[in-house]
């Protein structure tokens, strides 16, 4: 039996990643694809019970290397229960986020560095996905923003915050280049699509799918 | 401001390692030495919301790798809100388990190897204790049980389990021989009592306490 194919898509939030999902989601019933769908955190029993604690407004005291932690948990058990055995079967699986969000938003974005993809690697027993849209706004943007705006403390730390995160994505395209395909966010969702759909075609040609 | 001083106790279930966290709590009160106490998993409210998911019946098809990252996310928490901060104050921290137990359970019961200890590291950023009493079973009772009696699959799967549980302390005594002092858990209660104070006293000599 063929093994499966596995695609995440990764970015900060707001960069567009649902709709292309669901366009993805559109071309892979065209063609009649065998294609499980996940999100992240979350995806099993174990994982929402993990999900409900990591988004728990009362847990505001949880340290980054716990957050860190339990999103792995969740990822390990996803990986197990829902990711694995599709392959296995030979099915296409498409992640909303997966570990690049880890690296970028708890290696990055809360210091906590390099040892965050080791712990993610031992949580996934080395699964990298085959392919990954990394839907991207620039730092710069971000950078400008915090240079030339008067922000207050809360509204300095926040932006501050979301660009280590885009950093980390920068660091995560730079790492992963072979797998990693940085797509401008600020392209009409349509182009977007076309681009999107245009290579996965070309690495489903080259895989016989 | 002194930095304290880091104890824990180790073992299989049923060693008694309850028992002499009672004597020693007694010792230090009547030494007038400030102390805290930790169970693990456990001992912050985050802590304790781990513990449940992991302590739940309902919770069976939880993949081994996630177990370890819960136990690791839990002792994260319990490190950077408890322990740490108590330490920093100069005081007596004795912990009823600690990563060695993961060690042990996770990485020799449950296979999952040496990228436990890694794991574990990141979750307590390095802190290791300055002193481990492992009250110790040796595995040969085990192993002789498993060669002679007539045991079911589910019998024979536990044992053996519990047989590499007690290999893999047998490694942690090995691995970090100059903190962890190995305890015959077959003593009378009294006499392991005495050991542990002399030991104890002989280190709290050295530095001071």
């Amino acid at each position: 039996m063929n093994r499966g194919y596995f695609i995440t898509f990764e970015g900060p939030d707001g960069a567009g990643k649902s709709t292309q999902i669901e366009y993805l989601k559109e071309y892979l019933d065209q063609r009649g694809l065998d294609s499980v769908f996940t999100r992240e955190p979350g995806g099993t029993r174990i994982s929402e019970q993990i999900r409900d604690m990591l988004l728990d407004k009362e847990n505001t005291d949880m340290s980054a290397r716990t957050e860190a932690l339990l999103y792995a948990a969740s990822r390990a058990q996803l990986v197990e229960k829902v990711i694995q055995p599709a392959l296995d079967q030979g099915k296409i699986v498409v992640s909303d986020r997966y570990f690049d969000s880890s690296i970028a938003y708890q290696g990055f974005g809360r210091d906590l560095g390099p040892k965050v993809l080791q712990v993610n690697k031992f949580a996934v027993k080395d699964l990298e996905p085959d392919l990954t849209f990394l839907m991207m706004i620039s730092p710069d943007d971000v950078r400008s923003r915090l240079d030339q705006e008067n922000l207050d403390r809360l509204e300095s730390e926040d932006l501050e915050f979301k660009k280590k995160v885009l950093e980390g994505f920068e660091s995560v395209a730079e790492e992963f280049r072979f797998r990693v395909r940085v797509i401008d966010a600020t392209l009409s969702k349509e182009e977007i699509r076309d681009k999107i759909i245009q290579e996965i075609e070309w690495h489903f040609k080259k895989r016989g799918i």
